[in-house]
């Protein structure tokens, strides 16, 4: 096998993985409803990737574990789904617009073990994978809350 | 009996039906989600009394009408569930504040034979019954989208 084709290969196997996991939005819609939020204006830290209105929801494994206030560990099998779409301004009020991105975050300490437990993956309104690198890509940012076992969403009361 | 006590006891009649539909969070919360829209300027027509985020929700029995588009009509049994929180300014985006409004669509052709087919329950942020006459305050107002079976929320894409 020369070097090209290995490479290639390579590529290929680490873009499968990265795309592996994926849940159909009639599927997470119909999960948990956690919180969502409008991010409309640059001032907002997260404007630059996360723009627009997003929703996240949490299959019936994670349920208990997101409702806790303070310390949590989301249990394997956990599978946490944000959504965001365009923000439309609609005569004094925003409204949902195209799809932007999906996202994922599965718990499985095993698999995931060198992101503390944690798989991510993301993908763009027509569904390209938007994750290269889960470390560098997302839980390097989600290590901020490391005491709320990497999730940043709170249940809203 | 007298007429005051036979007032009184109409009007405790008349608050337990008006009161008698109610779905909890942790319910509605788990069927599927709808849209959701945040209305947070007064030049918006439905600003009062609807301002703040608000999601919707359709439970099982109403899931395949509501994706329709055009013409549709609910079977007996869907339960619509709509929460208004206010909406908090935060460095550039809208997140949830407090809870607002919980209102509740129940299709019962033969129960609500009145209004079309439809029950409308509405309670305040601390679980006040806010619907005293379902024609008047919400029927009057659905029958705008009667083509769409009296339900204004349209599935998000």
């Amino acid at each position: 096998m020369n070097k090209t084709l290995m490479l290639a290969l390579l590529a290929g196997f680490s873009i499968t993985l990265a795309e592996a996991f994926r849940v159909a939005p009639e599927k997470y819609r119909g999960w948990n409803h956690v919180k969502s939020m409008v991010i409309f204006d640059q001032q907002h830290p997260l404007f630059n990737p996360f723009s627009g209105v997003h929703h996240v929801y949490v299959n019936h494994k994670g349920l208990e574990a997101i409702k806790k206030e303070g310390k949590r560990t989301f249990p394997d099998g956990t599978v946490i789904a944000i959504v965001f779409y365009e923000h439309v301004l609609d005569k004094g009020a925003y409204v949902e617009g195209a799809k932007r991105i999906e996202a994922f975050m599965v718990k499985d300490r095993k698999k995931y073990s060198s992101t503390d437990g944690w798989g991510y993956f993301g993908y763009d309104g027509k569904g390209k994978n938007l994750v290269k690198d889960m470390a560098k890509d997302c839980h390097s940012c989600h290590a901020q809350v490391k005491d709320r076992d990497f999730v940043f969403s709170v249940w809203t009361k």
